[in-house]
């Protein structure tokens, strides 16, 4: 069993190879087992896909308890390392965050996400004010004592005021202000050309992290453009959804049971996702 | 607002019409609404699709409570009926199937099925242990005021004794004995063909629920064949988690997002999947 403080610097590691760390976001247990065994070496929870599988929109309406249950569900049988999707923290005050950031490592996870547009009306933090809490947040993983990794992401490029450039060098400002105060890694949510994406990484000089989108240079690319993680958000979420919407058509038009069938797995395949592997489990 | 003794009513027509009802089962907020908004009349719950989303293996490990709030907030969010798999009723005595009958109306369910397979042993409950069994369903339906739906399913087909002839054999008694006792529908599990199926169909004259698997003939065929009912079981979450597995393969083998890209929902269409369809919602 490899303890949490390990799997942190392990998953802290992944974002200084010479390839990218690509990160499977997962939202319930079947779908991040199942990403770790077809070879990811961590896996993300995405805030969207889990919010959407238990009822809730994106955002913080889903309850931070319930969140951290799915948390905790899923790192209790995960081998590598889980980092979360925490949206801005869950809270008003450092405080709350500092709470947050105690109890998701106390679920499991050894890597978070935090963004700095508010949850609820789509306003970017005033710059000093995602800074305290991203404080709060190297406070509260210090007191954990384990090295979580922390990803802070900004908005910035598709809510700050002005133009294109405007937007992408205030999204610049703040990853900067984000990586002097600790975070690990920085995203740019919403950057996919790769122009932008060099300026970008080229002015940070520290692990820079994009989504999976339509529009997104494919991975060898990425590699040479500097990025060092690129992950789902809720990609898989929205490709699996959109697989069952096809096979819904085919059967509900052509009376086909054929896309259920086909490259299915089995039901001994479905129960082992939900458990940990064993050291038998195929790889 | 449709109330559940309507819902119960609409359901139970739908096992009458001159087509078999399809009824996909879901494990989730996200594949129950896009079943509903696919256009299936009604969706069921698949056990285990239910519990290896929530960490636990198909049976009846997943807390009863666990999987019954899971339940009410499918139901809180679908418009159509839903029909709640609920394995052996959870519970070594009657009392205990009646209490989660109760519950599960309350839940929002309209129908549910309840197997006559031991969930920790895999041995077949006495044919008169279930019968007491289907009878505290029935008046635990009655007291609930709803018209609770029942779709018996035996598994002797797989687990009673002897050859397959004499299975079938015993999975045509209990089964009549169940849809003696009440039941809406029977479900022979593990019958694929069709000569199976037509000689069970013209024994049990009541509506029969065969479930999706490789082999079973197509659906213009499963009508003619009598039947009256084809359900998922788990077979959409196997060919969405198949088809992650495809994706991913795809990505660490390529470094190609294609599979992820093409043919995806979109955010906004995931965040409506987490809440009830409203009336300008597409069809």
């Amino acid at each position: 069993m490899t303890s949490l403080p390990e799997k942190a610097e392990a998953f802290r590691a992944l974002h200084h190879g010479v390839h990218p760390l690509v990160l499977p976001n997962a939202w319930d247990v079947p779908s991040a087992r199942l990403f770790e065994d077809a070879g990811f070496p961590a896996v993300a929870t995405s805030s969207a896909g889990v919010m959407v599988s238990h009822g809730y929109p994106d955002g913080e309406e889903m309850p931070r308890r319930e969140l951290l249950s799915v948390v905790a569900r899923i790192a209790g049988r995960l081998s590598i390392p889980l980092s979360a999707d925490l949206v801005a923290g869950y809270g008003r005050s450092s405080r709350d965050v500092s709470r947050t950031v105690e109890l998701v490592v106390k679920a499991g996870a050894v890597g978070i996400n935090i963004e700095d547009l508010h949850p609820s009306h789509d306003r970017l933090f005033r710059l000093e004010t995602q800074l305290r809490r991203l404080e709060a947040v190297r406070h509260a993983a210090v007191s954990t004592g384990v090295p979580l990794v922390l990803n802070a992401r900004t908005d910035a490029f598709r809510h700050a005021t002005g133009d294109e450039p405007a937007r992408l060098r205030e999204a610049i400002r703040r990853a900067s202000a984000y990586r002097d105060a600790g975070a690990d890694c920085v995203y740019p949510m919403g950057l996919t050309d790769a122009a932008s994406i060099a300026t970008f990484v080229d002015a940070l000089r520290c692990p820079v992290n994009v989504m999976v989108r339509k529009g997104l240079p494919p991975l060898l690319e990425l590699e040479r453009l500097g990025v060092k993680r690129v992950s789902f958000g809720p990609a898989a979420s929205y490709a699996a959804l959109g697989f069952l919407k096809r096979a819904s058509r085919e059967l509900l038009d052509r009376g086909s049971f054929d896309s259920l069938i086909e490259g299915a797995i089995t039901f001994d395949e479905l129960n082992q996702l939900a458990v940990a592997r064993t050291p038998t489990s195929g790889s």
